[in-house]
């Protein structure tokens, strides 16, 4: 693949992956993981394999729910590694907004995502997230 | 073409129709629309065809202009689905921006579009585009 | 190249240029500029030669610091017009997200930007910048 078809193919990979997550779509989110992939969004604390990370997030999307607030992912400046077509490192600026029923957003913490991508069984899963978070103390 | 090719096409559409609509050129900005193109924004009200389109966001630009505010749109995670190259579906976030001459900015509701692309004579036109705000009842 | 290839190239160009310059590296930031290249961020206001741009970007980057806020920039809509392989010109908003150690975010005034890109030693350069505020009167 050229490197523009892949960056494509990474774009459309998040597209989905982000839409899931903000439409509330936890397993759907966590089915974009592999089996054993690790994410880690609090500092120390390492999520490890789908499972687990679905529970994660079906928790944190109940918590944007219950705020009666619809929250959006925008990702940004994404630096693209591909050590292959089957191994792509990213790292990206991300930042939420938070949309009440009223018609009011707010913006949520930036933060510095770095992911690692495998190909397996012909499509793109995230092994490894790890979110830095702009909001917490340096 | 291959699907990065028709991808980059869309941006380049995308990022077009969109600083005419932000710099306050609503005919530009419905020059993009085919000449019998749907267009809901508010639930419930279709606006058919280019010269209603360019009449409604007409008046939408000259009350951003009233407001003495710049109104920038900024879209995320475009999910992409070509049925040929002459026929697009799109599903993306959208959000705004708006910045007072005093250098402040603030955002505006986010929402979930969906639009229809087609190519007609070599070029591409939104032939229909649905925005669910999520600043509304659900 | 084909414009797909060459969009990629010259986006990922902007996400290390800009990564450099949200990480607080003045001096990796204006390593993308070519030698002679001019950056216009305040109406009138001509910075001439990359030693001089790095050197207004590192105050503007300690001003960012004793705020104790990470900064950061989002392009969007961007407009890429290929002269050739070699000379690019595009036209882009930009907008920033400040994020405070508490975890509270706000936006800084957006921008629409218009840069020219050259290719020489067989990478891209910003050869000028001129950012045109939304935030000064107009």
């Amino acid at each position: 693949m050229t490197g523009a078809e892949l960056h494509f193919e990474v774009q459309q990979f998040y597209a989905r992956q982000m839409q899931c997550l903000d439409s509330g779509d936890a397993v759907g989110f966590a089915d974009t993981f592999a089996d054993d992939a690790v994410f880690v969004h609090v500092p120390g604390e390492v999520v490890r394999g789908r499972a687990r990370i679905a529970a994660e997030i079906a928790r944190n999307v109940e918590r944007v729910q219950q705020a009666k607030a619809v929250r959006r992912h925008w990702f940004g400046m994404l630096v693209f590694e591909a050590e292959s077509d089957d191994l792509i490192r990213t790292r990206y600026a991300a930042i939420t907004s938070s949309t009440s029923m009223d018609g009011t957003a707010s913006l949520g913490a930036s933060s510095l995502v770095e992911d690692v991508l495998v190909r397996r069984d012909g499509r793109l899963w995230t092994t490894s997230r790890t979110v830095h978070s702009d909001g917490a103390p340096r």
